[in-house]
């Protein structure tokens, strides 16, 4: 992996993060509310957070969506899961989205590696 | 809940199962191959079976498929998931998928009700 | 148009009204919160009601749920869009979302006419 | 199967006449074009109108939509595919959509029968 | 916003159009005419320009396509919408489509942003 | 065409070839599997390769997969597709999807050209 690689994700870290705050002081109070119904959503409750970000995680990929998926992965490896079972949700995505899941997880296995790097896995 | 409604549980097995059956036999192999594979995506891997079923729930239901969505709350009944799990599962879905996602939320809160008078839920 | 379409979107309000309720007494807080939202946006604000439903129907339309775009048709008919606008607007989502939204175009219409039998569109 | 079934396939097709004419009726000009411009997309042109409808049902089977699949099968049929070049058709959609698509392919074997029983596939 | 922000926009401006006018050029008259019908489609007919483009924006929002919701938002802002305006529509796009629907959200902000600095905004 | 635009395809390939390695090696049995069924799909059956690859581009075009367009796009020269079957092709992938293609479409016509220019398309 080289440089750029590694600037892929810290670059839509610092992007997501100054956009996020636009779109937060953008003045809808409707957007502002919805911004923190999701953060709600995913922490610990009947299931808990780890199983939550595995599910966001899923969801994002059969939807498609790139930013998406690296935000979930981050996410999955800082609540516990291991790469073993990110790539088994990952597959339960590939199996009900089909291959136009395929690119994504393509990219999936690039940004788990980055992740990897940054030691964000928690040790077992 | 009256009798119409669980007929349609009910219902949704039986053909399910009859044109399950005639898709297998069209004599097409990579249906049956994919058929298969579908299958053994659901089984304990890195994650176990109960969490591959939470996981098919929400990517059916931000996808927006009921046949998929009743199938996988039978599953996840009988993984071990339980209603309140169920339902946080699905409020993921919800947020990630939107408003458009509730009518499958809707018809999912019911096809719950469904399986809990069916004695489907394991005792905890 | 025979009785049986006249029960079409009535059974459907009829059951979305008790299926809502037992979606909101499931007991699930994020759920409730995101119903409470969902309905809040609709309301008057930078762009008035009559507006915004005409987007929600579009909405609908291009991901293609009937069932919501029975609802945004009857809340389009009660903020004051005539037949005529109506159908503009769906023929907006008909170029964006494609003949795939045809089916749903169809029975748009038919919904429209059964608004319109009950008097829902206001007066000129 | 059973005369309810067959009933499903005509009943779709009487359905399907009268509310397009319906919508064609309907005094939208710019909706009257897409549908004319839709029937001419499957006209011979670089590809054969029999190609041409077979794009259209794998098209419409990754985007499930049922009443598309029914409609694009009997073209199919009439157009000169056999079952099986429909069902290895079908085995495409399955792969690039995932098991999402499974209930419109089972719900598709079963209009394929009917259309067999029709007599509508051409003798080889 | 940086010169790079900036070139974004203009980036797409010209890339379009070029690719346009290949895409036009490529001897397809279906294609040739879609292009023609979507052009009439926002043209004042029941609902105005204003309306239709807030429509269009809404659509392209929640089918999550960056490149209409970035021509959609330049032409929100010549047919005489606020950003304000386009805000509220947007929260509608959020509410139906979902947290998927952020990283465009996101990205809208930005191009609102963008377009405001290029004075394409009405005067109120 | 400059030089950038070249290099878009081959940097495809290239990111596309190291990635599904990578992949591959992730050490999951059923996403190995799934990759091979994948390959299979395509082969000569009912329907003969160059037929599939058409199902394979509309498929990718109307779920708007700018990757696995190129990917097919590619496959479709090879297996014997005019430029003219191909662009009839993304036609009907632009009625049945509708406007939400075109930013695909004009990239196809891109990656076309690209094609073109390598002599992929065989001499007819």
């Amino acid at each position: 992996m080289n440089n750029t690689d590694k600037n892929r994700l810290q670059a839509f870290r610092e992007e997501r993060a100054e956009l996020n705050e636009k779109t937060l002081n953008s003045g809808h109070l409707g957007i502002k509310r919805f911004f923190n119904m999701d953060a709600n959503t995913y922490r610990d409750g009947a299931l808990d957070s780890k199983t939550k970000e595995l599910l966001g995680l899923v969801a994002s990929s059969v939807l498609r969506c790139n930013d998406c998926i690296d935000y979930h992965l981050e996410q999955c490896a800082k609540t516990g899961s291991t790469k073993e079972e990110i790539l088994d949700a990952m597959n339960v995505a590939l199996i009900v989205g089909g291959s136009i899941v395929i690119p994504h997880l393509r990219r999936a296995v690039e940004t788990i590696e980055m992740i990897e790097e940054e030691g964000l896995f928690q040790k077992q």
